[in-house]
């Protein structure tokens, strides 16, 4: 039983498993004494997802988080109206699966400033708020790496994510700490304290930066593999009281091209080891 | 006339016309107008560097700056002994060459901690200070963007670098501010007039962030290509009182794949136009 206890705040991400369905993803998960899920959009698809939340249960996992959405700034108010119902959506499908909240990847319009994206961020959170309250999600603002800034997130640091979870004072928006997106900031040991002393932090997403990372978005490391103070950054997440799960979120060409149960025994070897 | 009186700050870096050797890159530039020249270490292999001296005075040319000491980091002792005496010699090939000053790409050692490197960062660049004053040179620190920090340089902020400054102390020691490593961050307008007011701003590189951008290192964009407020950032500059040029600095597959010259006019025309 020992393994099982070591795993207990062990959540996996699906698209880290990318290759297997959402079923196979319960059941090797599950088999395996991983605790918890975070469900990406695109496994759902063509589900049922009452029937998916059921299978979840019944395999004794904890559907941690739902991936996501966000992606609110555009030029055009189509754009903007298209995102917001788009988030409205993920909301009754998070509610549907009965995932606690869901991950903003809050976007980036190339052709305004970033400051008015933010501007747009903030607006697009606020419209959704009202729906997300009635069905019980909470909303996660997750800052990306600066890598980022042109298309992805305009909201590229914990300290902008603590300013705007202060600016916005919705109770349930918080914030996910992600690793990969923020280990290089001489400001996030603070910035974290911040948001734990506001009960901000709402979820921790762990991986490794690869020495030399060769893909923007494709080379992610197993925790082990790279350079980011992993254990640190959780020490400094869960020092700010967040008692949630570790989630693994690994999106990588080269582990997608593995056989997936030998990479799931990597991961965990890997959690034990080194998240 | 009107054309070379617009050019009347335009710089380039060698590396920017990598095909080129330096000579056709001398010979390039002074004929189509452009006023200062950045010399990249590899450009004068197996050169005398007084020839080369004399040949870009003959030109017309201004020498602005010599790229790139730094990497200072390391694990050993035995590897930061080799990089103070690598940039002790860059010290010398930049006063032969007459650069006023050489731009530190600081380095990152993936074994330590980023605190770490930046310490060992300012002890090397207290090793070489004397020598360079010696020898009338200045050190440029260059902030590179976040996605370095694993290996080119642990000063990933305009802030990190003013801090530096400060705590160095060094009247000698400035900064290279570059549009495309540091576009994205919040509080680079503030960060930017605090080096102004302490008229640390020595060097100011430009190009642009392409979206998408597809190599880490290779693919930056020239001026307009991309989606960095590059008029706004040299504006900053400017008004903290940085009167020097603005040095178009590109790593590109793309535009090395060129007729250089072709590419040549276009650096021109994108200098008018977006910078």
């Amino acid at each position: 039983m020992n393994d099982l206890t070591d795993l207990e705040k062990l959540c996996i991400h699906t698209i880290t498993t990318k290759p297997w369905t959402i079923e196979e993803s319960i059941e090797h998960y599950a088999r395996a004494g991983v605790q918890g899920i975070t469900l990406w959009r695109d496994a759902l698809e063509n589900r049922n997802r009452q029937t998916i939340r059921k299978r979840i249960q019944d395999a004794g996992l904890n559907i941690v988080s739902m991936c996501r959405g966000g992606f609110f700034p555009g030029d055009t108010a189509e754009k903007r109206e298209l995102a917001i119902e788009d988030n409205l959506r993920l909301i009754d499908e998070a509610a549907d699966v009965g995932a606690p909240h869901i991950v903003l990847v809050c976007g980036s319009e190339p052709n305004i400033s970033l400051e008015e994206s933010r501007q747009q961020i903030m607006e697009g959170i606020s419209r959704i708020y009202g729906h997300a309250r009635e069905k019980g999600v909470k909303l996660a603002i997750e800052p990306l790496h600066p890598m980022y800034a042109d298309s992805r997130s305009a909201v590229n640091t914990m300290e902008q994510a603590n300013d705007m979870c202060e600016t916005l004072c919705l109770k349930n928006v918080g914030i996910a700490v992600d690793i990969y997106h923020l280990w290089w900031d001489p400001h996030l040991q603070e910035e974290i304290k911040r948001a734990g002393k506001s009960d901000n932090i709402m979820a921790f997403h762990t991986c490794d930066w690869k020495n030399p990372t060769t893909d923007f978005l494709l080379d992610r490391g197993l925790m082990g593999e790279g350079i980011a103070p992993i254990r640190e950054i959780r020490s400094w997440v869960e020092n700010g009281g967040f008692k949630g799960y570790v989630e693994v979120e690994i999106f990588s060409e080269l582990h997608w091209k593995k056989d997936q149960k030998t990479f799931l025994e990597e991961i965990i070897q890997a959690y034990k080891d080194f998240a």
